[in-house]
């Protein structure tokens, strides 16, 4: 089974991350072998599998080492993963994800939305096999409703040219933040760690997810020589304003107000404008400036937690991660 | 809180529906006031709420009558329900829902799909917070995994003009059997009912949800004088075939094969076509006996239940359910 090449570079964690899959595939029963296939492809199409990577890391500070129950758990935030990223193919039509055609554009939306639905299911059907208790799926359902609620958000703050900061802050809290969040947290709590340790680890897994999507945000801005990758592109079209843009437009509002307003009828020229106006505003540099700053707070607490090699990987995965270039 | 008028004969599970909606309610929180209100629409749309009726009166067979926990069981399964109505009415592009309009048509698809998997959410949320064990979870997501299978298969079968009673019955036990057999054994599994008892109620429960559902297809088949209700107009054009047409059409497929090839350009001559024949070859007849034969088991079944006063109220409402006219 191949997974994404950053793993080369820590080998345990990569073996652990080829049984987490074998055992989502063995969870994975469709009478329809075509949507079947599907499902199989999504597992196998090379994501980076951080979710279960930290939720297993942290899952190694506990007192209880059982092993099948921290695959289970990073499993199913695996699978809770893959489920709404095929709800947010459906929505936002999108043709590929990850170098594959989407579900919803070979078999149409009918089938994605169940198929996603039966994500969820397989979430929760993993949780409750191996779970030790019901607390851990409250704690679960709960994630999963933040992570709703950010989506939501998402959709209410469309095109709206006022938002603020803080109003990004909170939406990638949800769509992101929370899902690393629980990812940490299910990993210490379920092998046993204090709640206070359990608490923490959530903590760090929140600051490591906002810093991770304002990267994201940020190398969307920045990928291509002479203009936006496409997908910034079509985020702008589609009203969704990121922290580059965001923080670009703080006290320059009425020079971007003309250009935004096109929406879909967005020129490249109008494009091009907007990308001088952000590199003018500093837009990038402030966001990275922010990325920095939670980074930072996740490195801060990491330290604090028991010596152990796994620490020491933890520490060199975030900084890896976190640290990538503009 | 007004609930559909069927419940006024049945006084005391009137009560206890009102105040399950009232706890579904109260488990509703969603930061987009409108989208709420929304979620609170469908609740108070005046659905028959059966499926919580039935878990309800199968937990007063148990030993452990707490009351909360019963109620969070019934909650639960119709929120499930909800959450199945809401996807499939982004997959049908449904305008209208009991009388109101749908959450897709009003919002977007995009809201549409993320409401029903924040309801989702609710369901696993009211089940975690109250059931005692972790098997009840297990045991509803592999009932959801058969709802979702049904819909995968209906997907799969449609435009199949050789589909069989077989597949038929396959797909309405994923798509509604499931639900009622779950709802009953629920109710029976949480008040501490035996596993025998338990089990016997999910047959009960499946029985019904079959006769049910044929005899819903059989409505749409007859609903009035002079011709096809719009439901099922719609069914056989988006290539969906329910009992009284299969049972017409054995035997004499070749009569209907060029009406029903036309799918999408069906013509109202060629729909009064097609509706002469299912009576020629009594379609509804051949499926309304297949539905008495599910009623019938259901009832035998529920004779043998402890004698009490909700086991009457069982029978009565059964029946009545089920023996509606033609």
């Amino acid at each position: 089974m191949k997974i994404h090449p950053m793993w080369q570079d820590y080998p345990n964690i990569a073996t652990d991350l080829v049984e987490m899959l074998q055992l989502i595939e063995d969870n994975i029963h469709v009478r329809n072998k075509e949507i079947e296939q599907t499902m199989l492809d999504l597992i196998h199409a090379g994501g980076k599998l951080l979710r279960p990577a930290y939720s297993l890391l942290f899952s190694s500070f506990g007192p209880n080492q059982q092993k099948e129950k921290n695959m289970a758990v990073a499993a199913a935030l695996e699978v809770l993963h893959m489920a709404t990223l095929v709800h947010d193919d459906v929505i936002d039509d999108a043709p590929t994800r990850r170098g594959h055609e989407t579900v919803q554009s070979k078999y149409g939306k009918d089938i994605a939305v169940y198929t996603g639905d039966y994500l969820f299911t397989v979430c929760f059907r993993l949780l409750a096999k191996y779970a030790d208790s019901l607390e851990a799926i409250e704690m679960d359902t709960k994630g999963m409703e933040r992570i709703l609620m950010g989506e939501l958000d998402q959709m209410h703050l469309r095109y709206n040219q006022d938002v603020t900061i803080r109003q990004y802050l909170k939406r990638i809290s949800g769509k992101t933040a929370q899902l690393f969040a629980l990812s940490c947290y299910s990993g210490a709590f379920e092998s046993g760690c204090s709640k206070e340790l359990s608490r923490k680890s959530y903590d760090i897994g929140n600051n490591i997810g906002m810093a991770f999507q304002i990267m994201d945000d940020i190398l969307d801005y920045s990928q291509t020589a002479d203009g936006f990758g496409k997908p910034v592109l079509e985020d702008i079209k589609q009203g969704v304003y990121t922290s580059p843009l965001i923080y670009a437009m703080q006290g320059h509002k009425e020079a971007f107000r003309p250009l935004l307003a096109k929406g879909q009828d967005m020129t490249t020229t109008d494009v091009a404008k907007i990308q001088a106006l952000i590199k003018q505003y500093q837009g990038v540099e402030k966001a990275h400036k922010l990325a920095t700053k939670y980074t930072n707070k996740a490195l801060k607490d990491m330290s604090k937690l028991p010596d152990t090699p796994e620490k020491e990987q933890l520490i060199l995965l975030t900084k890896n991660l976190l640290a990538r270039v503009l």
